[in-house]
């Protein structure tokens, strides 16, 4: 059974190959009556796409969406939304040389173990061009989400070892994006760029992490015991390329506090319960508790270096890999909108389940 | 839509609260003709429960597990294997004074918030006793992973504040279930312990650390681009109650590395491809590559407390909570078989996925 | 994958065997605040066990339904709901001569090729006391059902070659279980009955039809293109043991109308819009259009004969069955309740579904 | 939950509205490795579309399929495997006088019912243009299936009250796709022509049947309890526009016959257990037994007639739908390249699902 579906209400479907002819989708389970704003999903898409800064690429793709089906009149209609972004031509030919070798840290084996036959042209369907139908559906998903006020609003929280030093509520996201590497503490995006700049010069690559917050949702959302919002969302999360860590609330940090220490103390305003601290993170038991719900993920290095590399061959016989010239050094600032969109395809699923809970 | 239901091809099904009258559930897809122990399901079992020794907990319970289908002359049948675990019974009106409180980082509140109506004896659904149905399904899961050779080691690797120091190559996990907090690095075991029974005697509680081996796993296991392998052990350990983190191989010290650095060098030997390091976990692109997954979960302190704590009612009123006198100070060392369980879970569930991955 | 989940939000999680210990289901995803009434659970199961009539069956079996969870103090709490009916000890041995032989028309032969392993005891998984989870999880859905006004009846519309003469609309329904075979009206009741009594004497069987009604669905249920309403009525049925046909209704008829009889032209009575006539059935492109939901299904003869057939063993060696004393000679009349619960847990699954088609 | 996916392992989800840009579709779980034919699928597409001969349509759409992702150098690579036909452009307005309209046996009414907002041209989403998606993904499927040597043939066996006379063991099924009617009993085919030409003449529609075989498919496809074989057979029928009923090897007739009539007895030659009748159609106990597989399905009679009739509007109003002159008197001889699709889905997804069901 494969897995190229995402979602139990609000599914994503999602298809394509690096250099074969489109990336796209199949957003099923979309309510009907929802406006859908095409030059949303645009901008989101332009703010994942390689080029947009000196920094993060020197390619340009034009990547412009085509809604194929589901949206009536500007509306969504509850039928299936269909989506695509066609691939630019690529010349045949480009990628023989990589057709048996099998680049170090990427998914070239496994495919080749798993498969059998693959399109090795750019990683085919590993290749993180995938992420062009989450960014997609997740940008419906935000159209869904913001008629109900709930808001999603990712950051770069480290790349490398420069890591931002106030927590998120200290900082003001409405700056990320104008940050060249979105990290909103502008000292330390200085720092960040910095890096990545004298990284590129020695022909290596940087990981870092992202944080997510997402506000005003209600409490509610999960569906213990299996799936649990945060469980959900780490999914989501772990499923883009390069993600090897996640963590909810106090994450790691939480397993060497004091139960008093961490206990989110209840407390009452307004006819509101709220808690005192949110080291939960905004999720208790799976369900969400009304506080902020915030999480921050783990990216290791991109593995596509400027410099050789010795690995194998299909046939295991040894083999250098020429270094490349234009990859990206650190794509974690193009990863903010992927992390946006899969947190949101992961709330609104949620959302709509949470309908059917109580009579 | 609820989330009772865990795994494509192998799918448990759980059902129980803590104080009603059974935890169980019904494992289905489970393949015809594997040799079922009972006293290894068992054995799990009593693993998993309170009163293991003097640290974890002072109460007995028996949790014996009772198979009631698919199972016949000692083999499963294919039919659906259902299991059941009696709760002892328990006096009405011992959890009264909970009806309306809402325990500290409990999901007291967000049930109610949910549901409405809820079994609030022992925290009902949202009870850790809820993992008895995880450990007797993951046992199975082991026994059809144990036909072939992939095993599945775990062990604590930290207790607050205190951290194994050697990566788990440099350990013996034959000695796991020696220490009584289940961590085979031995002088830190002995730590573990200090710091247990300090905290115990400060009315406190401890989160900590749980890390997973799992060996021999060909490569091929997982299903992209959203049920990679990890993604699906991700939410498989987010789903376990007080777990706040995951990381895989490298994990969050991964995003701080230079890619020439984590890059794992692909090596031949006897004809058998390698990885030089293994920073990727066993798992690229999603994918096992044969090496070692591993990976490592945080739980944070347990939420209740020996000590008195302020908290609302159902009504927003300011009420205060006793601290109990008998509640494990760190769960941690009994999560140790249900992170088995569930690893196995989903190990067992991409093995049998992976079986049309080619024709 | 394995087949024993029905439904997409409600739940139903089967299990047993005809000689295991239990037979039972785990009902997931009934929402919360449902009032349960366990005395309607067992009446719908009295309903399905032999031994209602001389007619039927000379066999009692007591089948009380235990239920485990999800229902406290008398609603259910969106927990999953747990059940279980014991089966009866049977003596080992009692089924020795089946183990190798292959019954005619029944699926002996088929689980011996598709699982090598099995449990031949009474049929194991294949027989029809399987349905008991239907009919508890059947009645649950009733219960949801009932808050909606949704009511669902069903009645025997044929036995062998006796079929009733009137439409449904001209019954009284509220007859059906006055007669001894199921059937409301009443010259074809003792006809029926009649025939039942003389094939018994014959050592044979026989099978007949059921036609179910489903009243006061507001239009919207059903999920184009694949879930349409009927299609899951359809499955539904076919599924339960011995099924050979669906029809909705003009049905088979339906195919040698003229499009000038059979359309259903729309009037509006009151601000209400209804059809004229009814050929749809209540589905209209799949989804309910709030007339009556009404189909037939029909039952092949029972398999178990009171004569001596002639068969084949696991060697493909000829064997003589002999004539088994007290098998029901028709078990039409006893799946009524069984088709009800069918049906609930579509219609229900589907009032479900339809909580999230619009914004 | 939306119902636009079919299949459990080789999973269908389909899009596109009559009038919109495209209708396609994604085909996930497709094995790697199987070699792709395009031509034989545009052959399939071709049988299915209108103006294939003067009786069944005068309208000409080129309908070309267009392969997106998944196939690499004519072999299937295990990814999803994207497809879509174009839809020609249509002039806008020119189906404003149905916006608010209800046809007769149409969707009409529930889509206003169910969505509120809908796109409301052609049909939109309830079109049985639709099934162009189903076609394409059945041909796929008939590939994988011709690996293993199982195929799959329909043909039309009634129109109005013509009907063939003959088993289906009795006709040369070859002949099928001679005849304009796809009925390949000679005299019968010539007499539904003449049929359908007089209809024609009155402005009135035909319903009718369709007969489908399955051949090869070895013991043991099908998954009980609930994913019989013939259950997710009969679901995948009654989801095709127009189709009313279902019935599998004796079916609705087998309801009036005898068990000493109806079972299918079992013999042994050349080592292969084989039924003397097969009345069963295939498939016992909800599993393939290595019989034929044979099923009808009933279709309705073409709701849009070249007759005025009248009918309501979204306000409850009286108005007369004027005849159309140019659509289809009977439209089952273009559907049985969509039941061949159909059953290729079912059976393709129970061959990979019956994978896993011993070790």
């Amino acid at each position: 059974m494969a897995g190229n579906t995402f979602g139990k209400i609000l599914q994503l479907t999602s298809f394509g190959e690096s250099h074969g002819k489109a990336i796209g989708g199949v957003l099923d389970g979309f309510p009907a009556g929802i406006p859908v704003d095409l030059a949303f999903i645009q901008h989101e898409l332009d703010r994942r796409r390689p080029g947009q800064s000196k920094l993060v690429s020197a390619r340009k793709e034009p990547d412009k969406v085509e809604l194929l089906s589901g949206v009536y009149e500007g509306y969504s209609t509850g039928s299936p939304i269909a989506f695509l972004v066609w691939n630019k031509d690529h010349k045949p030919g480009d990628y023989d040389h990589l057709k048996e070798n099998f680049r170090p840290s990427h998914a070239d084996y496994v495919y080749h173990e798993k498969y059998g036959h693959r399109d090795h042209r750019g990683g085919g369907r590993s290749s993180a061009r995938e992420t062009v139908a989450r960014v997609v559906a997740g940008s419906l998903a935000q159209m869904l989400l913001h008629e109900t006020g709930i808001s999603i609003t990712s950051y770069v929280s480290a790349i490398g070892d420069i890591a931002v030093r106030e927590n998120y509520t200290e900082l003001d996201l409405s700056e990320t994006d104008e940050s060249p590497v979105r990290c909103p503490e502008k000292g330390i995006s200085e720092k960040m760029v910095q890096l990545i700049e004298k990284t590129a010069k020695n022909g290596d690559t940087l990981g870092g992490k992202i944080t997510c917050i997402v506000k005003n949702v209600a409490a509610g959302l999960g569906e213990p015991v299996f799936d649990k919002l945060h469980a959900d969302l780490a999914k989501a999360m772990m499923s883009i390329n390069a993600v090897k860590g996640f963590e909810i609330g106090s994450g790691f940090a939480g397993a060497s506090m004091l139960g008093s220490e961490h206990n989110d103390l209840f407390r009452e305003k307004d006819g509101k319960i709220y808690t005192q601290t949110n080291f939960s993170g905004g999720v208790q038991g799976g369900i969400s508790n009304g506080m902020d719900i915030y999480f921050t993920i783990a990216f290791k290095p991109v593995a596509t270096l400027m410099k050789d590399q010795k690995t194998v061959n299909a046939k295991g016989e040894e083999v250098t890999l020429k270094g490349k010239g234009r990859h990206d050094v650190c794509v974690v600032p193009r990863a903010v909108p992927i992390v946006d969109a899969m947190a949101a395809l992961v709330i609104a699923d949620h959302y709509l389940r949470n309908k059917t809970s109580k009579f």
